[in-house]
């Protein structure tokens, strides 16, 4: 059994938290919290509780939380930490893991450099075997990956060219804008391309990035210049074989992603996460080698899988056996229409 | 085991769906649907699915969905029918249920003099024992009866004088406004008085509503005059005794009702759902014999405990069998802060 430390239980670490609590092959030895506020305190009911240091302990003692040690302790009893620190904290981070000799796995937020490999699960899973400190890249850029390398794959892709509406904050922050205004970055390529190219060696990609005012999910139009020119029925049969993906239908009903975030939530799930990326059948187009589609992502929750599977990885697993150890304990069966 | 049709699977039908499921003395015996859409497929994995008529049968079959019957077949073979169907149905839909001699729960949508009785479980469970057709008050009535009705018990109730933020639309819809704007109610007192009336007999009350931009929950500024003048801690810990209830606190990071729906996700519950009716305890001030506190609803599924109950009420079962049964299998144990 793989002890698997969470530092960090924000939007991600929760949910690597409770996807590797359902896993027969590894478990939870704790997580660090920074400040004792409502998760902190439902998250007690389910998982040993440790803090950055001794002051915060104490803080915490203070509002009524056990907790059972420091970060330093708890990276002493476990196999490998999960970060999910703020953005940015990750290379600070990392110096403390190498001191302590623990595997790490840093999040998309993080600098590729400062690992020894960036990791998606359906483009370059192999890369990650037996490595001790992985990045799984971002929400967007895990959307990216899965549904673009089995078209590369299958089709072989001369050019992607993406543009990603991201969602102006997550469904639990109440501070952050804009929440009636479209704001376009500047930077072209945004840094979606370069994040991208580390789990997708080769490819030949741009990205351009705005904000919209709304929480659910970020939303990417894709275009693709293939080097083939299959069929449409091709495209959707390529697409429908990986279990991350799911077709969804406007026909019966799902417009827009308040549907798409609807029918997570009919799915039973913990947290009514939606781990599949979903693309609307109705906008697949295809026009000789260019493909156009559209993509919706659940930036909360899709990159679980890929941590489940990543700490597989590090520990010399095969890449199907983990993916199907993954899905099947998330509940993901792929959907067909 | 009484076996209970669900006619109409929208927001509540879908929930009361669920809810009837896990109890120990009721089942589904089948859902009525209008459209073959994205939520009738899912639905079909767990409950026998119906159409309204056989032309629907046909289209649903011819959309690969299995259906049972119709809802005629449907009434025929259940004890009691809930009606879940757009507002302003239910009286139509009562002369079929009569029809065929089934016991029926309107939502609170319908009015209230086309049943036998209103109803709230905590304000008026008695009136509707063995009862063949009830309505349980709506989303906002029932988060109203839910907190006045403790105080009214333990210090007596002058005047109740309630502010209804309502949300405007439900997660799940794209298409209803405002989305930018404040949308007041010029009647005065909103129709949410004269519902309160139904489930609290000669209660004092005046509702002001106002839809404001926010899909997520309603929130209630409400101020009561009370017959006497109890402390703070004596309003507090009444309003703990009821498990219906939670005591949210902003100090613990609960500042706004995005991170009241982020406390439920937290709780692993079936669609993220808060059956309980939230009210921050910062809010809550007295002076002399005026309380004032705040509270966040969430629309979509306070009233699911309360329907329920009523079906447990119509075959005479007694108040706190039920709502303990009811309580213990949706996981509704109160919190304490």
């Amino acid at each position: 059994m793989i002890g698997v430390a969470i530092n960090g239980y924000g939007t991600i670490g929760r949910r690597v938290a409770y996807g590797v609590s359902i896993q027969d092959d590894m478990y939870v030895t704790g997580i660090v919290k920074n400040s004792p506020d409502y998760v902190t305190k439902l998250a007690s009911r389910n998982f040993n509780i440790y803090t950055p240091d001794m002051d915060k302990k104490r803080e915490f003692e203070a509002h009524g939380i056990r907790v059972k040690g420091t970060l330093e302790d708890l990276l002493s009893e476990s196999d490998i930490v999960v970060d999910g620190t703020p953005e940015g904290n990750g290379e600070k981070n990392l110096k403390l893991y190498r001191q302590y000799g623990i595997k790490a796995i840093l999040e998309g937020g993080e600098k590729s450099t400062v690992v020894e490999s960036s990791f998606n699960s359906y483009s370059n899973y192999p890369k990650s075997l037996n490595k001790n400190y992985v990045r799984v890249v971002s929400c967007n850029t895990t959307a990216l990956a899965r549904s673009v390398s089995p078209l590369k794959e299958k089709f072989g892709v001369q050019e992607v060219n993406a543009t990603i509406m991201r969602r102006a904050t997550d469904p639990n922050d109440n501070k952050k804008g804009p929440i009636n205004a479209i704001e376009p970055s500047m930077s072209y390529p945004s840094h979606h391309a370069e994040d991208l190219k580390t789990v997708m060696d080769g490819i030949n990609v741009e990205t351009s990035a705005i904000k919209v005012p709304t929480t659910l999910m970020h939303v990417h139009v894709i275009n693709l210049e293939l080097k083939s020119e299959p069929g449409i029925d091709e495209v959707i049969s390529e697409l429908s074989t990986k279990r991350r993906l799911i077709l969804i239908n406007d026909k019966e009903g799902v417009n827009s992603t308040a549907q798409v975030m609807d029918y997570a939530r009919e799915l039973s799930r913990n947290r009514s996460d939606l781990y599949e990326i979903a693309i609307w059948k109705g906008s697949i187009n295809i026009y000789k080698n260019k493909v156009h589609y559209i993509q919706a992502v659940h930036q909360e929750s899709d990159v679980i899988p890929e941590n489940i599977d990543a700490i597989r990885a590090m520990f010399g697993t095969d890449p199907d056996l983990s993916r199907d150890k993954t899905d099947a304990s998330l509940g993901i069966k792929g959907v067909e229409y």
